[in-house]
């Protein structure tokens, strides 16, 4: 059997990743305008780090561990050192603070937006490569530093265009399971871990199955079972009242709270975190409705030590379509990660919104603006006018309107056709009658588009060119200018 | 002999990688965001491809050729297949048009920016990642395509703040020397690449130097020898001929070039599409003096098959730092790269600005703006009072003031010195007294810079507190808001 190479390579993008064109680009840079101004009115500064990070400064974080190279993309420098490809904003922030901590001001307040990778299992609407968009405080162990983090966040959303109410902050604190564990008992990180990863699955298995996976493990409809924690009954229960211990006002979630706890140090001083974030919150005016304390919040990331948050999706009446969105942002507090460069203790929290994810759901709640529109296409019909097309495209370029000559080779109809193509709002026809009389044609793409679908009434079928005007050369822009700013 | 594994991770950046700061980054945004500008009013629509393609569908066309990889970030995915990152914008168009082309507005234009990498050795000021911001035209084989491109990159360069006359655009077309050599009967490509190489060394080595690297070949002062592209003496002065073509006005190099080109049917083609280029730009109001005919441009990337445009940084009086900058953009004709995919000849003509290059241009000719400013700082002096710190920074904010309460846990002192390594130009200060007259201390931070500094003379001292003032909570905005805008 003999195999030929191909002689010519494959037209297509990589497994898991996208080519993003103006419809989706538009949201995804209206998100990160909005939320880096809130940022920046908050005093964070903006800090870029490179794609790549040593592999062993980027750590393992990542919940995905059965992945190739722990679920980052990795390879080896021609010095022979493991460089791996960031998979979120925060380790290389840790990397970077760690690094440049004695000339910092501290706190250090910074942003950061750009692409991050994950070498995940793509698939549908999975992608290997999204944008996030973070603000972290270093330096700063107060509960106002989280407050301040959530209250960005929720501002941050709301000017990127979520309506109000779409978005529902959720807080935790990782030292109140964990307390609550080690007074049941359990010491094992690998057994904690376990109850973590159950715990996560409340809203797609209930309580049952959640029990099923805190005790010796679960069956699921396929028939596949997967080992539970092995926790006693006793426990099971404990973490049960725990994680079902949310709803209502933030006082309410704490008081109860406290009864379940059962008064491990740990746990208590989650406690104490949360009420301080909860009173910073009630200050900075966020109440319970905006960000709730929801003891079953679980951050797949491992670096995080006390506080975590997440944002999820609500849209009423639309569960089903919501629940396919989730979580559209998260973060939490990191206090060892600092340290694992430095050896001294850095508290630090912060938030990170999924741009790819929040543009998707902008999209599908229809807050996402209406299609790119083309620019106003000069036609090419006389090759002997080019030199009058490019002025008439700079012409309106000056007066602020994007235009264009048509620089394909084809004819009149494949001309309009482009430019109907390109959501154009209008086009410029010009031939050596217009150049004789001092006249301009112009043409009404959006009134030639409503004609065809039969949305407008047919007084305009009686003109002999329904939207075509001829335009005297000294007003001709006033009349372009009209129909883009009809078109919108 | 036993190797530890050190406790921690060394805090740094991959070699060759940057970390970014306000300071940058601020120009950079203004140089993506005008540059933007420019390319949408020309009608062209942002795509945004993936980091990553498949090491196929790049190609090899980088000149590094014996780095590892051949230039590329590589890596194998766990499918077995190739991927690498991109090393430019080009590229990945190319095989975006092949999988789309059915579907495309035809001529397509795009513009994109966005970081590529390179896998190059690094060194000081050499960086492996960088951004770049591209406009091209795929399906248009007109002169004014490149013509249009080319008016674009001058307008780019204006837009993102270069003062004008300090940017010339040059243009050459690789048939010309094709053609050239061709009819001087040199016919082997690597041959023919060796004179290009040569070419390219003109402004560092003189036409000497060209000369003998064109012919037996060249030793350096360091005794190390390069060969030459063994040319016989009369290719050799054919082609020392065509590359001192250059100088004054587009036509008068078009004379000169139709002298020395020596009639291969390659060539002509390369003077017919020089001078309808030069035909588009008079047309389109761009002189010599802007962009000139330079037959000594080589652009390094082995795709481009027809027209190449560099554009330099000449700066009047500053020889030695102009040089330092040198390309700060470039493109050309590709007509070859759509059709690796599809077989089928795709014109294309593109411009890619050096973003991070230009940015470094404008910070060293002092035309990249000030330090960034910080935010006013809410000093957080009493605990008991921090509900109503956040509140003075919610009403600053709420009036377009950045704003952050101190949230560290020093006092005083450290405070006022946080303020003033974030350059802030004000701080709050309110304690109790404050609180109980209902005013609001501010300190005018740029006039304490400028007491300590000397600059301001002492009548400033004569004032207890020089730079504080105490305003009522009812107008204290206002005179925040006036120390902000004096600080600029």
């Amino acid at each position: 059997m003999t195999f030929e190479t191909p002689p010519r390579p494959l037209a297509r993008a990589p497994r898991g990743f996208q080519d993003r064109r103006a419809g989706t680009l538009e949201i995804e840079r209206r998100i990160l305008t909005a939320v880096s101004r809130v940022y920046e009115s908050y005093g964070f500064e903006p800090l870029d780090t490179g794609a790549f990070e040593y592999a062993d400064a980027l750590g393992k974080f990542l919940p995905d561990a059965d992945r190739p190279n722990e679920g980052v993309f990795a390879l080896r420098d021609d010095d022979e050192q493991w460089m791996a490809l960031r998979y979120d904003l925060t380790a290389p922030l840790a990397r970077f603070v760690a690094e440049n901590w004695e000339t910092l001001p501290k706190p250090f307040r910074r942003y950061a937006f750009g692409p991050v990778w994950r070498n995940e299992k793509p698939g549908p609407g999975r992608y290997r490569q999204f944008i996030q968009c973070d603000a972290d405080t270093v330096g700063s162990s107060r509960p106002q530093a989280d407050a301040e983090i959530i209250a960005m966040a929720i501002e941050g959303y709301a000017a990127a265009g979520l309506p109000p109410g779409a978005c529902a902050l959720k807080i935790n604190n990782r030292k109140l399971l964990n307390g609550l564990l080690t007074a049941s008992g359990v010491a094992d990180p690998m057994q904690k871990l376990a109850v973590l990863r159950a715990v996560d699955k409340l809203d797609r298995l209930g309580s049952d199955g959640v029990a099923a996976l805190l005790g010796r493990g679960r069956l699921d409809e396929s028939g596949a079972f997967t080992r539970g924690a092995e926790l006693e009954a006793s426990a099971i229960e404990a973490v049960l009242a725990f994680v079902e211990a949310g709803g209502g006002s933030r006082e309410s979630v704490l008081e109860r709270l406290s009864n379940v706890i059962g008064g491990s140090a740990e746990g208590d001083e989650g406690l104490a975190e949360l009420s301080g974030i909860g009173e910073a919150l009630t200050r900075l005016g966020v109440d319970s409705s905006a960000a709730a304390f929801e003891p079953s919040v679980v951050r797949g990331l491992e670096y995080y030590t006390g506080a975590v948050f997440e944002a999820e999706l609500q849209l009423q009446g639309e569960g089903e379509e919501a629940a396919r969105f989730g979580s559209i942002g998260g973060g939490g507090r990191y206090d060892d990660l600092v340290a694992r460069f430095t050896g001294e203790r850095t508290p630090a929290t912060g938030f990170s919104f999924g741009v790819s994810r929040l543009a998707a759901a902008l999209s599908a709640i229809g807050a996402a603006g209406g299609a790119p529109r083309g620019p106003v296409v000069v036609l090419a019909l006389d090759q002997t006018l080019m030199g009058d097309y490019f002025a008439l495209a700079a012409e309106l370029r000056a007066s602020g309107i994007a235009a264009e000559v048509y620089l394909g080779g084809s004819g009149m109809r494949a001309q309009m056709k482009y430019a109907d193509r390109r959501l154009s709002p209008a086009a410029i026809i010009v031939g050596g009658d217009e150049i004789a009389q001092g006249v301009v044609t112009i043409k009404d793409l959006d009134l030639g588009r409503q004609l065809a679908e039969g949305v407008t009434d047919n007084r305009a079928w009686r003109e002999e060119r329904p939207g075509q005007i001829s335009a005297p050369r000294s007003d001709w822009i006033t009349h372009v200018q009209r129909i883009v700013e009809a078109a919108g």
